[in-house]
């Protein structure tokens, strides 16, 4: 039966949880990959249609590849991050229907459009990418999402056959919480909500 | 100090965790509606800009206008749902950048380019949906996405002077366990994960 977490665990989640990008020489193991992988996996898409693809930066040769990519203010942050994650997409996502959503005929719905087709991947894998960080939070880690990249240099170094498209970049590790700069502020409640 | 949450938690908020359109006759207090807002609103987004909106609808009346806009597959479960939320994007998010991110011009960045602000809108607000949706479950509700309904009609009804566009629809209350079909299948790991 579902209740509400504790204040413990919702501040791990939420209220006292940072993006960071300084992180403790403590790698992230394979099987930390894999655990992270099977809780992310359950977060709900539009038709079960699941487009995020991970591409997981481990080797020191996949990381000087990807450095190149990346905005001026992200690559120092990055070439001694433990871990980054390229969140992308897969353009044929839909080819995955029939197995992954039986009850209705979904891959029919995109066939040939592709204009449906990259929206919905778009917004989809964003919700996916959003899983991920509160999936890493949830294992202990720490996440330092990025969009100061060019997207097509990425591809053109990872996925030279648009096999995959990037769309958020995170690095990922245990994090040094005492290199953290101050938290920016939230929207009040009444700036962003609108009750009727 | 982060750590491995426990397994009965990763199982509300990803493992066993389902979407879900059957709820219980209890209601989602407003109360309730602004503890949700309080851990959603901690998610990161870039530049901290924050341009997710969130429509919540508790009147019959306000209901009575947002289902002529949902797909039919989409129209009764709704009207039987105790809230729902219209997750949108302001398209001059950017005008509060100077106080959110006062560490950079990240408004002169946007300002007149509306190429770059939807795009930017649409991704970060989809993954602010996404905190939405793991947020409810932390507080033991459960959330049915719906992606089924059109956009342009449900702005007509509620944003006519474009000031917010929807993005994604959520079914929120207390779930009805027992009405939920089979769950689906999910990627293996093999399929949506490479390393390098």
């Amino acid at each position: 039966m579902s209740h509400v977490l504790s204040p413990a665990v919702l501040d791990q989640l939420f209220g006292q949880a940072r993006s960071n990008h300084h992180f403790l020489e403590q790698p992230v193991e394979e099987s930390t990959i894999r655990q992270l992988y099977d809780l992310l996996k359950w977060g709900p898409t539009a038709f079960n249609g699941q487009p995020a693809r991970y591409l997981f930066i481990q080797s020191a040769e996949a990381r000087q590849k990807l450095l190149p990519a990346l905005s001026a203010g992200n690559r120092d942050k990055t070439a001694a991050a433990p871990l980054t994650v390229v969140v992308a997409f897969d353009p044929a996502f839909h080819q995955q229907l029939p197995e992954q959503f039986p009850a209705y005929d979904a891959k029919g719905f995109y066939d040939g459009l592709p204009q449906l087709i990259e929206p919905h991947a778009r917004t989809n894998a964003s919700l996916q990418a959003a899983y991920l960080i509160l999936a890493a939070r949830s294992l202990g880690l720490d996440a330092g999402p990025m969009a100061g990249f060019d997207a097509a240099a990425v591809d053109a170094a990872f996925f030279p056959d648009g096999q995959w498209r990037s769309l958020l970049l995170i690095n990922l590790g245990y994090g040094d919480h005492a290199a953290l700069p101050a938290r920016g502020p939230r929207l009040a409640f009444e700036q962003a909500v609108a009750l009727v």
